[in-house]
């Protein structure tokens, strides 16, 4: 099928073009290079040697005979989106193209202002183009488990019948985000769910966890196809600072208790994810929201992963914990379902078969790239005017000022 | 105590401001006028004769003895509100300061971008503002009833406790609104209780049902004073309107089956409910809800107490159904609890008792300056290219824009 993938230079729209494409799927990636942008401000960049767009593009074509087209712009400019929208004539977008940090957003007040409005601004808009020029087209939207926070209920998929006073309804899940990216998601749900309802569009959530890994069957093939592998403080997880902090002999930094459990998941998945949702996708006027994790670990037990399976790589690893700078529950009640996708047939890769292949032995290949002074914490929630050191002087995009609303 | 009232120049603002100077508290008005501007877009006006602001407040200070201070800019501009925030050091800021009509978010993309953007972008400003300079100042937030929608449960404020495979917790009550204005509120709501936990601010959301009214203790005392009374199919309320269509002797257009139920509240109530809020605040790191209505009533029912009530003046009234142009249940269940201002000590006033003296005999009086064409509704939700007539040509405005984030 037809499907265009937004973000797809970033770190899961990469694997989620590439895999789609090998499957047979007719794939066009559209991305404005914010991401490469970031890495400029932030004075990081990805561990793993990307390539540009069109070099990484070009491989592909040449090793599978398979074509991805590219198209360069902002979501945010609708005169960019709705246009591609409209000469593409996608049957499903996927939509990648956000902030995705929540450190970036809670810097300062730009960057929390800046997340807030390009993520609503760049879902509201594709909202629009799909109404107006591809009605049936399936919406795919990455949101977040973060949405959810931690309640001390079964978190559900996107919605829970609730019983009060007699009576009951089906409801949209209560969300408490934890932090402004983080918000940015619920807000964009919350517009998802109300143009499906007025417009009859079909939509589907991926409410995805934290997604591990660097390697897919289809970015292995080649050094110039690899993926993007962040493990500094803004767009670093925490799974992927484990890996190069046992790379280079540093202990791994634990952020208060270490009882904060998440969901995880295996870029694997995440393509595979994808695809799934695109070949079933929603009914008309249906808003969808599928949980998208396949283990939940508390951030100790990843250290006591990464501890353990660098041991066998003969290094010696050591915990240590730091003050949270995060605001956030460090021992809580995490339960949160995730049956629909295995139901429409995910079968999710592990954690502990992945770690040394995709993970840990990244880390050692590329230790020599690593930059110690990214890896520790510089973005404290408590502090609205993080001074987050900024080594190249750029500021957030401005692009949506430019263009205009 | 020092209050700072942010769209002191609208319609709930202006009688807000009048009546804490009036209590004795001092009052700065914040407001770009944006507005009045908006009437200029849709080609509409108040039915009743308002007077630029510096000459309002010229005559309340000639007849009270009283001063309020006025600033004029935008809360979406940092630099101005900072500014403002530092040097006024309010006790207490009134945030009307938002894009408030449902149908102006539903004309088409640019109307509904903007209202998101205007709107979470002032309330995140603000935010940061109190957090900068005045940390322990309590934000009183104008939210509304219609972020919850019409759930098929009772509706509480603010927060539901949920049990559920045998846990519980105390939890967001879920939102379902139904424009893209309400859910700028939503967005509004939880970016607000994210910076009372993170940052320990203290804040209300009041979330307020439709105001009925024009008269208040104060704007009574002169013409001059009076406040503005909105009856167009764009910033207009049903209420407003079944007045006019009574007083100029066409029917009252009654959407779809009449079913619709809504929280209501008079003008007199809205200003008190405000004043209580300020004198009580909420703790530190707290972000309290109270729902702001005193009375629920139907679309139909309230067009019955307009026609009763017209007929006791002598006016002869129809009713007459048109197709809804929104997308809403037009019959289902609605409960919304409204206790906790009443027990902070608010007397309602009751629509049954304000409905000649402040509303049908405004419309009698100025019925001279209605203007026909703008009463019908000419947004339609289903339609996101609605083509309002707009009679002077003026554009959103766009100092968002022009001033950058």
């Amino acid at each position: 099928m037809k499907i265009a993938v937004l973000g797809g230079d970033g770190y899961c729209g990469w694997a989620t073009a590439l895999y789609l494409s090998d499957k047979g799927h007719e794939v066009a990636i559209v991305d404005n290079f914010a991401r490469r942008q970031w890495d400029f401000e932030l004075g990081a960049q990805t561990l793993t040697p990307i390539r540009p767009l069109r070099e990484r593009l070009a491989v592909w074509k040449q090793l599978t005979g398979k074509s991805i087209e590219s198209f360069v712009g902002d979501v945010t400019d609708y005169e960019f989106l709705s246009t591609f929208v409209r000469d593409f004539e996608p049957e499903a977008i996927v939509h990648f193209a956000e902030q995705r940090s929540a450190p970036y957003s809670m810097i300062d007040r730009k960057h929390a202002v800046f997340t807030q409005i390009n993520n609503v601004t760049g879902t509201l808009n594709l909202l629009y183009a799909i109404q107006e020029f591809v009605p049936d087209c399936h919406l795919v939207k990455l949101g977040t488990m973060g949405e959810y926070g931690t309640p001390n209920i079964d978190i559900e998929e996107g919605y829970i019948t609730i019983e009060h006073n007699g009576r009951k309804d089906l409801l949209p899940f209560p969300k408490q985000p934890g932090s402004f990216y983080h918000l940015s998601k619920v807000h964009d749900s919350h517009n998802m769910m109300f143009a499906c309802k007025i417009w009859g569009l079909r939509a589907t959530d991926l409410n995805q966890g934290v997604v591990y890994g660097t390697m897919t069957e289809q970015t292995a093939l080649d050094e110039a196809l690899i993926n993007r592998f962040d493990y500094d403080d803004v767009f670093g997880t925490v799974l992927n600072r484990f890996c190069i902090q046992a790379a280079i002999g540093q202990p791994l930094t634990i952020y208060g208790k270490g009882g904060q459990t998440r969901g995880f998941l295996d870029i694997r998945d995440t393509v595979r994810c994808v695809e799934i949702a695109c070949l079933t996708p929603a009914a008309k006027g249906e808003c969808r929201v599928f949980n998208q994790f396949t283990e939940q670990f508390t951030v100790l037990e990843l250290a006591k992963m990464v501890e353990s399976g660098a041991r066998k790589l003969g290094l010696s690893v050591e915990l240590e914990s730091l003050p949270d700078p995060r605001v956030e529950a460090e021992q809580h009640y995490y339960n949160a379902k995730h049956s629909k996708l295995i139901e429409l047939g995910l079968e999710p890769h592990l954690l502990s078969e992945s770690l040394l292949d995709s993970l840990v032995n990244i880390a050692m290949k590329y230790r020599d790239r690593v930059d110690t002074s990214v890896i520790l914490p510089q973005v404290n929630w408590r502090n609205p005017h993080n001074d987050r050191h900024v080594k190249e002087g750029v500021t957030p995009k401005t692009s949506l000022i430019e263009t205009g609303i």
